[in-house]
């Protein structure tokens, strides 16, 4: 499995004594992401599917609408101690009129010397306004089919099986059929990976699609699925306040604890058809 | 639970029906982080130990070594729409000598305008070095007591209990006693709350504990163990490759797989002593 899995030795001690194996470990590596070579941000991912990674990021940043926001990606020839190239460096360069992004923690909220009147302006600060608003998106997937999903996403999370640990996300149509499944050691990334994946197939924004992860709904998430124009969220696991008060807010339909039986709907719960 | 949880009305569907109810959400709000008065970071966390969370991060960060370093912490008088106080804006001022932090993603590498020699810089970039090397640590802790941490950490998570979805870490001591229990719906902030109630209580370094989390070892809580000098971290599921990878560097005792009946020990697995 290449770079996406790496072998190690391991101390296995159970009950019943203890022996030494190799085990397979989710590789983690970091990525810095440069745009126009300018850094922007180093993230820890699991290698593979970087170019979508980075271009899903810079839709959820705000950044891109469309793949033609893009005009090259490339990797640095970053080299190991061994003259190796990394591949952990990536640099896009944007198309002509494409502002480029701010960097830096000032770029979304004033830095005030005094503590004066800061409202809501750490709230605000993380918020984005989605250019593509879901709200009123007739999407809607019946509830066996939504109820499937988690199983689905666990039998095509390749690296999962071979190490038992790694975020899985992919998105769905109202048919109830995968149109890609993506894996990382950061759930952001899973996440980042499926909208670049939908951004280069020149299929965002997505009104007709929803999407599922493997753990927990965080605002973060809420906050990519609104960016990509999605009108489903759909989680294995808890959301949090925060979660369910901005998918209020962008018109998405959140799902908790979608697991085979049963399912949690905390808002927009008319895209879940029941018989 | 005040603050640390929110009640929302829940639409839940089962196969043998629908029923709306209340549920309970563990709650979300963003921290601003301050320091002597200029915005460090934005952190979405669950409200409660935000000193300690404060403290621990930039501990975590390499600002910090101890309690000394900080002279007063204060929230802002940040208001919302309806004139109270968030309590989302944390202002800690550092004593006289202490090198305030810097700021944006340029701190930590060199930003090229071409795509050159980078070699290492990204990983470099992310990597910190430690002032509480804890490799000549001689704390250890017998195989039996460490399988049964989990189970302790699970018991003391209350909001896990009510909102069914939160990460834990604790402390623990070669006794098998849980130090310090923390919760939050971020996995890393949930490590800082503990680290930083170390570093309030005059603990740090910790070379006589571990540090016990219930989710994924990854490599930025590694790194969090490594800079509040922790010999081992113990995780209740998988590391990646680049956790063991820095466990090693450290001399970090790693555990992942932590359930009851097993565990797997990748680095240093003398401190896990057997019969």
């Amino acid at each position: 499995m290449g770079r996406v899995t790496v072998r190690k030795p391991v101390l296995k001690l159970t009950t019943r004594g203890e022996r030494t194996r190799p085990d397979v470990l989710a590789a983690e590596e970091p990525l810095e992401l440069r745009v126009g070579g300018r850094a922007l941000a180093v993230t820890m991912r699991t290698p593979g599917h970087d170019v979508e990674l980075a271009h899903g990021f810079l839709l959820s940043e705000g950044v891109l609408g469309s793949r033609e926001d893009v005009r090259t990606a490339r990797y640095c020839d970053s080299v190991d101690d061994h003259g190796r190239n990394t591949y952990n460096v990536l640099d896009l360069a944007l198309a002509d009129g494409v502002p480029a992004p701010d960097t830096g923690v000032e770029r979304n909220f004033y830095t005030t010397s005094s503590c004066g009147v800061c409202g809501k302006a750490a709230l605000d600060a993380v918020k984005l306004r989605t250019r593509f608003p879901a709200g009123d998106s007739p999407f809607a997937i019946a509830g066996d089919l939504l109820a499937k999903l988690p199983d689905q996403l666990r039998a095509r999370q390749k690296v999962f099986d071979a190490t038992g640990g790694l975020h899985g996300a992919a998105l769905f149509g109202a048919d109830g059929e995968l149109l890609v499944v993506r894996e990382d050691v950061g759930r952001h990334n899973a996440v980042d990976k499926v909208l670049g994946w939908a951004l280069l197939e020149g299929r965002v924004p997505l009104p007709d699609a929803g999407l599922l992860v493997s753990g927990r709904a965080s605002f973060e998430l809420v906050q990519k699925a609104a960016m990509a124009g999605l009108p489903m969220l759909a989680a294995v696991s808890a959301p949090s306040s925060l979660a369910v008060e901005l998918a209020e807010e962008n018109g998405i339909t959140l799902v908790g604890f979608l697991r085979g039986e049963s399912m949690n709907i905390y808002t927009r719960d008319e895209r879940v058809l029941r018989h």
